[in-house]
């Protein structure tokens, strides 16, 4: 598998392509439902976005609000341990030229794009299935919750290992994408910690994925040298805009907390009835681990609704919410008829 | 100059920075008159912007639409020869990663990223003032128009010395950012010509830099290591259908070429009756060239104007187009009083 990742990414699966399926499922139903992804269906509301966001450079005021907006949020102890990248992804892509080559442990199985951007900017990758198996890397990396399957590792153990990982000069590398719906499980109040790498992404809790903004939150010089290699500008106006909004919505923020929990389990409840059971996942997505699962991807893929499938977990498929009850019950009975048949 | 750029791009000036600005002079009337880019101040108007364009992981096919309308608003053979990124500023951090460290000439004196950005990837970077004194370098970075005295390499020459480096294993880097006002020195038809690298930018001539949206025509092969380097959704969905858009609207683009020219000599004469000789430029900035640039600078800033100083050459400045006669008689008047003191 890490050979396959170190030739780069384009061979990654990823969700949201519905063009593909769309190609292998011809007469499926036409709006698809695309469950593919674990972004929030139900996005913030777009604020006004001035002209000048779309005209301008983004200035450095611009910029700092939503660095200090982002701090706020994440419960970070200042802004000067933050720093915005048009999208996570582009964090992602950076972090493993800010350090030489050695070795990393990802701990498995995750988001693919990890290992990969490690092992192309010339790193020794192996994937570990617990911490325990880390053996001394120079970087580890832990999604947190996982994605796919929502493994949580508490903070506790993590800032211990961050600890750890800095007496060696090495990195924890902490994957917080998903951690707005499990805020108890972030370790960025610890931002600025030395060894303590946090990733955190904007556009999937705020249902916003195509602004593409993400944020890294570490110690002072790793934010500057992240910010160095990305250059000038690196995040778009209406992105500084909507998101420094966004952020700071407390209000909203605690309001669709409930909202996706609520949400996530009448999903498990509807698929426990259909006879699919729910294994893992965060309010975001669901994961069903199921011996037949590559029957119902197909199922589901006849009925025009796409969900995730997994190279690596044939028994595994993953499941963003559905936006209403007609995507709930499209999903719903696909499953049923197929546990029926 | 060249240790300095090495230390990293934060310390390089940049047009744009208001904030600065206001900081330098406390009681200058506001709002402010932005001349310090060279950004067209009448955008292209925003088309409506579908919410999944906000809401979903940008996919492939508007991608691939984009390609399809920068190859052909550019003049380029192929889409295949296309690459999208977040500004092409993202393509000048990007680029010099994409070979192993050697010698680079840029022309100069031009924009500041390109020597920084190859310097930072651990080339060999030397300015140089004209293109005989390239001396066989293994990178050649030519601004075409060149920014910012607008100097015009002929296409023809160009690509003499793109074949003359294809055929030692180098490249012809021609960052193209202003050509949109001078097609007719665009080597962009030439895209995919071996050791060709051209970049385009999208937000200057369209007037919306905020987007962040720029391109890399080249050969197919480097096409695809730079969007590999750059990993999956580099380009925020807004920026994908506003850009589709305003790279399709060749009616646009025609009358905003005769507009910017328009305006561009409108303003020289305004500032020829100031007492202020334009030396050079584009039709999206002009530049000045006068002994007294220093205090006409901090004459135009007391008036609330904000023009493009150079640390490597005293005597310029550089001014952007006026938006209005309010924002154009602002600059004769400041000029004006400091000439006749």
């Amino acid at each position: 598998m890490m050979a396959e990742s170190a030739a780069g990414s384009k061979r990654i699966i990823h969700g949201g392509d519905l063009d593909a399926a769309r190609a292998d499922f011809p007469g499926a139903p036409e709006p698809w439902v695309d469950l593919s992804t674990g972004i929030n269906p139900w996005p913030y509301p777009l604020p006004a976005i001035p002209a000048d966001s779309w005209a301008r450079l983004p200035g450095r005021s611009a910029e700092a609000a939503l660095r200090e907006a982002a701090a706020a949020c994440y419960g970070a102890p200042s802004p000067d341990c933050v720093v915005a990248a048009g999208g996570s992804q582009a964090l992602i892509q950076i972090l493993p030229r800010l350090r030489p080559p050695g070795t990393v442990a990802v701990l498995g199985p995750t988001y693919a794009e990890h290992a990969a951007g490690w092992a192309k900017a010339g790193h020794r990758v192996s994937e570990v299935m617990s911490l325990e198996s880390c053996g001394g890397a120079d970087v580890m990396v832990v999604v947190n919750p996982n994605n796919p399957d929502g493994r949580i590792v508490p903070p506790k153990t993590l800032l211990a290992l961050a600890d750890r990982q800095a007496a060696r000069g090495g990195w924890l590398v902490v994957d917080e994408a998903f951690a707005e719906v499990a805020p108890h499980c972030s370790v960025a109040a610890e931002a600025g910690r030395a060894g303590l790498v946090i990733l955190r992404s904007f556009g999937k809790f705020f249902g916003l994925a195509g602004v593409r903004l993400g944020f890294l939150l570490g110690e002072p010089a790793l934010v500057e040298a992240s910010r160095a290699a990305m250059g000038p500008w690196a995040v778009s106006g209406p992105a500084l805009a909507v998101a420094t909004a966004a952020l700071s919505d407390a209000a909203w923020i605690a309001a669709t907390r409930r909202r996706l929990a609520d949400a996530a389990a009448r999903f498990d409840a509807k698929l426990a009835g259909a006879g699919v059971r729910v294994a893992g996942g965060t309010s975001l997505f669901r994961l069903i681990d199921d011996p037949q699962a590559a029957g119902l991807y197909n199922e589901l893929g006849r009925a025009g609704v796409l969900v995730r499938r997994f190279d690596y977990r044939q028994e595994w498929l993953r499941l963003g919410l559905p936006a209403d009850k007609a995507a709930e019950d499209r999903v719903k009975t696909a499953c049923g008829m197929f546990k029926n048949r």
